[in-house]
């Protein structure tokens, strides 16, 4: 038996016992003829105590453990003179009596503590001895929790848990599939699934009638910040049911997760914002409702009301209100426009209107407008003296709407107002079923060609496409998407006009999605679903700025695993095997 | 709202209630002016009486639906007048008011009904028809259950379940490594994982002392009957425990799935058997211990004991006794003799002595031995009058064995004692660390190369390597490898020696396991782990033939998904992007 106890459990009540203890020297000290070494597991940290006077062989042994030192230490349960309130074992200490080392440390590269020394990238080459912190380990801890919770809550709901080859065809967004050859089948590949989509509604057409799975998802695509190119998805699909029934079941799923794991109560029922309304208010499909500062629109205010002629010439004119902020200094206003002006926001530059707490109004549009417009904008906003109004324009809403929202966050961020131990939680509806792309000139699936028009909308499909509304729905908690989903189509004549209207010949379309569209034909359910990200979720829950932090190992921005040293080359043999050959000569 | 109830929950007690149902056509038939519709959904089946006198129109639309037609009906649940206490629902029927058709389905492939009329390869084509086949549905429904049941066994003991990539690096059993180009890092691959095993090493090396996942693996080898190219492993490790520990926890895993699953109660402690044992006794290291008939072994009764050249020139006779079969006829015995001659057993002759219930004897090798040789087989054997006696013998003891395990398994079918609602489990322990392949002309790891060689053989690892015990186990149950693990090598001297008695050069291991093997300088604990397969499991508890029938959406023996068409070619400029080229000269 290598112990008797966790380092984590061991109190008052156990005093007098003799126990056997395992785990890792955090570290250890010489004070006045006696070594302490803190003890460290998965489950604590207890300390223990070499006394010279008993056993100075021992005490010298256990002066010579390095930090991280992996030990085995036999010893007696002791109350603690000065008692460590901090710890849950701090009213205790181990009075060694034996002491085995069962494995030794070189120095660690960086201290294994939650303030470590170490850098990213060091940290990464050893990620085995960054998961020994403990901020790092609860991470995962809670991933567990929550798909522990998530698991039986489904359960709970008569949903089942199939699990969905990992090896499947190539789909439609193929170019950014990760393929794989076939050694048995030279020349072909599989593909790595992107979601589970369509299998999943092929489990709906078999019947399955609730499903669901955490499942492992994959994207060769470029990354951009906090992407990883495999992630993991709640992934639910359900038979026999409307938009409510879904957006209720799963509004109570994360209803329990928050009580359970957050102690938090999300409200009886979580707020609906049609998709319209969030561009309007926040520039945003999820909009971070921790705070305010919404959008007020002020075209009417100050478009040809003065001379000032970018606003004049402006499509969008649109400002938010920063409480308590008029005394903001030029230095802080310009980094505010500097940091409108980045690439990543784009904005062409910043207005402000300082209604000062003394009544007074200073702006960078003084000399443009008369003092009863500022005013106007003063009340249209609903600026109160001591606040500070922040105006964007441009030549296109959306846009312009988008680079306001980042501002907005910045704001909120300044103000501290985006506390991670707040959530607020909405539903985002009535996506636009298509959204045109600049990029390919024609219009795409906002979420995917299998989402269902709403049935008010259909008439306008031929005619009109752009504005069909969907029946889709995205959770959004904090500014992040954390869930989304959809009504499917269960029709396939129905199926076969969304190909249409997206471009896809009729051969592409069965060449593609020939399975899906002939299991239609057996008898399809009216079916709908939803993924949760749950790299995204536990963050959130977590309070952490990356997903990467709550992944056991993850990839850096390269896809590169620097652990593993993942991706590499291989040998010929095995491309010989393949019938592959690589050819660089592009590069 | 699509239902207010499923097909499977009506009862006596609901009568009067209006209700509304939903799914799919079983089979309808018309009946002296009613239709009967049989409804099934995954929860069951529900009697709908379409009357022609209350509706005759709405009796005339039922009586058109055709099988699999997906509809929502409403009426009012009824008594029925011939009751069916075959189904849960049968006391009740469903006098229907008002009739939907969600979706039409055309005339399925095959019958949708547990003895369907589709072969394999057309049910494979459209399994997501052969999912609505209540059988296979059930088979998904208990894999289902049993992974709920595996977590939360698993989380009750301090398991968390932790992901690990799916996206690594190659290793050193690579030549069966599937290998995923990577379109940022050209000319590179990463692989997929065969197993977690170094995964969940580090994450012992990271102090997460009791780690689990039911992980999917791969392997890009030939199918044998009943493999896939992806499987699931419920894969698990432990830090600070010896081998008693891992097998005391696991068989209480296995004991609580029994007990749930199939209710039944697995005996206290199961038999431990060691690997040479199991060799002798049933020359497998996977015994069916659903019945007797074990070997034994007749070298000091038949060698030199009479004028038969071939027993007199083996290393090894052996027979087994079948109970009550002396009166096997010429054409039974011959078919028997033909099935241990076919090229998957290979073996060159059968002898069978017939112990006949007048208390005679008869056998195929009468000429060769006195009447008093053959009462020493019997004695020696304990064979009773009307035994049959079948013995091989060869020139490789093992080899010879494992042919005599074919022929006891063939009999215990031929006999029906190989029952699949019987439940015999045990370990085998105590492996050889290391075993001898022909074809590389040196050792390999029976397990892999982590594996713990058993203390007190340390000394042997020089000279008689082969003969080292390995702490290795595996868990048995009717004579297939349900699970299997070993302690680990913590040691990082220790594991460069086994590398280097299996050959490796210091490079070539430091290019496959550097990650590992510095790893180990940073305090590892000792630690050991199992692997359990999943899918053979769930195919144990359901009593299945294959364990494709417990995969929702498995591969043939080609390893292709017939449904999806997978794997497929793609397009050029996937492969450009990828730098690839396809070179199939070789073929």
């Amino acid at each position: 038996m290598y112990r008797s106890n966790t380092c984590g459990e061991l109190r008052l009540s156990d005093c007098g016992k003799t126990v056997t203890l395992a785990g890792w020297v955090q570290r250890a000290r010489k004070m006045g003829g006696m070594t302490f070494v803190d003890l460290r597991d998965r489950y604590g940290i207890t300390q223990l105590v070499f006394n010279d006077s008993d056993d100075s062989d021992l005490c010298a042994r256990a002066s010579k453990l390095g930090r991280e030192y992996c030990v085995q230490v036999t010893g007696v349960v002791n109350e603690r003179e000065s008692k460590n309130a901090n710890l849950p074992t701090g009213d205790i200490e181990i009075i060694a009596k034996e002491l085995n080392v069962l494995s030794e440390s070189v120095t660690p590269p960086f201290t294994i503590e939650d303030n470590t020394d170490g850098g990213d990238d060091i940290r990464m080459k050893y990620r085995y001895l960054d998961l020994r912190r403990p901020t790092v380990r609860k991470n995962l801890e809670l991933r567990h929790r929550m798909t522990i919770l998530i698991r039986n809550f489904l359960d709970s709901q008569n949903f089942i848990e199939v699990e969905t080859p990992i090896l499947i065809g190539s789909t439609p967004e193929g170019a950014r599939d990760f393929v794989v050859p076939s050694r048995m089948n030279p020349g072909q590949f599989y593909a790595l699934p992107q979601s589970p989509q369509t299998l999943k509604q092929l489990l709906m057409i078999s019947g399955f009638d609730r499903y669901f799975q955490i499942a492992k998802c994959f994207r060769d695509e470029d990354l951009r910040a906090d992407r990883q190119p495999e992630f993991t998805q709640i992934d639910c699909e359900m038979s026999f049911v409307d938009q409510d029934d879904v957006i209720n079941l799963f509004e109570n799923m994360a209803r329990h997760l928050f009580k359970e794991v957050r102690g938090v109560e999300l409200p009886a029922k979580l707020q609906q914002m049609t998709w319209h309304e969030a561009m309007r208010r926040f520039g945003s499909d999820k909009p971070d409702l921790r705070f305010g500062m919404e959008f007020v629109e002020l075209m009417d205010v100050l478009k040809g009301t003065g001379t000032f002629s970018v606003f004049n010439e402006a499509e969008y004119i649109g400002g938010i209100c920063v409480p308590g902020c008029a005394d903001y200094t030029r230095k802080q206003l310009d980094q505010i426009t500097d940091f409108v002006k980045r690439p990543q926001v784009g904005a062409k530059g910043l207005v402000y209107i300082k209604f000062n707490a003394d009544g007074t109004v200073k702006s960078s549009v003084d000399k443009f407008y008369t003092p009863e417009v500022l005013a106007k904008v003063k009340e249209t906003m609903g600026a109160k003296d001591g606040d500070l109004v922040l105006i964007l324009s441009g030549d296109n809403a959306n846009k312009t709407r988008v680079q306001l929202c980042t501002l907005r966050l910045e704001m909120g961020d300044r103000l501290g107002l985006r506390d991670k131990n707040k959530f607020e939680c909405l539903w985002i509806v009535d996506f636009p079923l298509f959204e045109w792309s600049d990029e390919e000139q024609r219009l795409m699936a906002t979420h995917h060609p299998f989402t269902m028009p709403n049935p008010d909308d259909i008439p306008l499909l031929d005619e009109h496409p752009e504005q069909v509304r969907a029946k889709a729905y995205d959770f959004v908690c904090n500014g992040i998407e954390v869930g989304g989903g959809s009504l499917r189509i269960h029709d396939s004549k129905l199926q076969e006009k969304m190909f249409g209207i997206l471009g896809f010949t009729e051969e592409r379309a069965m060449a593609q999605f020939g399975f899906l569209i002939n299991a239609f034909k057996y008898g399809a359910p009216p079916h709908a679903g939803l993924a949760f990200g749950l790299d995204r979720f536990v963050s959130i829950m977590a309070g952490l700025d990356s997903i990467r932090d709550c992944i056991a190992f993850p990839k850096n921005n390269s896809g590169r695993d620097v652990m593993l040293d993942a991706p590499s080359t291989i040998d010929q043999k095995q491309l010989d095997e393949l019938q592959l050959k690589v050819d660089l000569t592009e590069e």
